[in-house]
């Protein structure tokens, strides 16, 4: 698209703010680089929160729809297709995914849990109709494709979403007990249940707030990784994290202390069982 | 609604396109529900298509930290990061990997490569600098976070490039020699490389459409998966797609016969080796 029409995009957009404002709510820190016109999507995609409370209200008619065409117009490994997604909207259902998934109320209260799955089932369907033995669903090369289709799909419907002024947060736990949900969801064999998202209007009377991130100087490489570059950010990162914490009434936990979570095999919160998991829906990961 | 006049709507303003004809390019049939509000977001995430012929045209100053501020917004679980991404603009290196990734012109062509990492190493530092033994990190659950976290953030920087007028192709392949990709981006033990993401101008005298996907009915389950609903939407798709394909002066290969990709451990073109290929990168796989 031309700087035209991103410029025309730019007037179009009703109060929007500026690359400044989310540059500072996203690290914390001065935006000190010359970045392009600043556009809607961008917008969009910058001001990411997760959401975890929801009013409730249900979704206008069609917003599934639009989710999904914008879920499935993300690129798809050699076009295989290998996601499928299951949307949950009846009551009881979501109340016992929810006990399923750490006890997670949003669950119980997001009109809508979309659980995305990486679905090898549906080319093997296709492969024993064409009396093909499709070897290479047996190897984990071919779940990680359906994995990262998964998430790729997910990501834009997120996008999408929040276009339309909706709210959603991941819900990682769907692994904690991966059998158990594909009783519930009658998942066929090599399916698995990679995460949960909940959907719905955001409860504005709880607000979410943008979380800053590690620094670009952290995550991003030039040419070849180095580590070496990385202690001061981090550092930096962890003052930034503590003060926004603090302000929203959180703990001041430094995000060092993230490593927690990796301390035991009992900080997985079961999914460190994942390989028994895969094993009993079917996958052999060759 | 043909093809053509949906390319040509794409070169118009943002504003200008339709659900209607975006949905059309997108599924190869009409659109029969009644949906949201189109906006801009939506216009960019439907009109997706991969860009593999790019122009020689360097990128914008800015353009990199717009996308990368664009995939450090995406969810991340639990905020722990558990990605990096490389940025290979180096003639000489885009062509060595290139070579590794099966030979693909457009690695050459494209301004920019950006190889990203699911990235245990990170955490596993900080891990290191506070005594702690980071026994989380050896599990299979915690390489699929960081597959996901570098999914989600990767699918965020291609909604970003796409709203700039910019193209960009996944590149899976980078992930037939990990080992390989890793020495020449001098990745640390427990870094992925997870696949590659050519970033520039299209080039409009060989442009790209985009792909029809398969109906809603037969990704999208309610409630519960139905594996049975599915055969009559795959068949239409065939149709659908041959059709298009022979449009594109490409084969009419119907989209059943994906299933070649998994008729042998030959078919995923040394992929089948990746779990070897973990472990000699420092994955345990638990």
């Amino acid at each position: 698209m031309s700087t035209d029409s991103t410029l025309e995009r730019l007037h179009d957009a009703p109060g929007s703010g500026s690359f400044d404002a989310a540059w500072h709510a996203r690290y914390g820190t001065q935006l000190d680089a010359s970045l392009p016109e600043w556009n809607d999507t961008l917008e969009t995609l910058l001001s990411h929160r997760s959401v975890r409370a929801y009013r409730d209200q249900p979704l206008p008619d069609g917003t599934l729809d639009t989710l999904i065409a914008a879920a499935q117009s993300a690129s798809s490994s050699s076009n295989l297709q290998t996601w499928s997604v299951v949307a949950v909207e009846d009551t009881e259902r979501k109340a016992r995914l929810s006990v399923l998934a750490g006890n997670q109320a949003h669950i119980r209260d997001a009109p809508l849990l979309l659980v995305w799955l990486a679905d090898l089932a549906r080319l093997e369907a296709v492969a024993v109709r064409a009396s093909v033995k499709p070897e290479g669903l047996h190897y984990l090369e071919t779940l990680l494709v359906g994995v990262i289709d998964a998430a790729l799909a997910a990501q834009n419907a997120v996008v999408a979403l929040e276009s339309l002024g909706l709210g959603s947060v991941y819900i990682g736990a769907i692994r904690n007990a991966p059998e158990q949900v594909a009783a519930e969801l009658r998942l066929p064999p090599h399916v698995l249940p990679v995460f949960g998202l909940c959907v719905g209007y955001a409860d504005s009377s709880r607000p979410a707030q943008v979380k800053p991130r590690l620094p670009q100087s952290v995550v991003l490489h030039r040419e070849q990784y180095d580590a070496h570059v990385q202690a001061p950010g981090i550092a930096l990162y962890d003052k930034i994290l503590s003060t926004f914490q603090v302000q929203q009434g959180q703990s001041e936990a430094a995000w060092t202390q993230a490593v927690e979570r990796w301390r035991t095999r009992e900080s997985l919160h079961g999914r460190d069982r994942l390989r028994d998991a895969l094993a009993s829906l079917g996958f052999e990961l060759r």
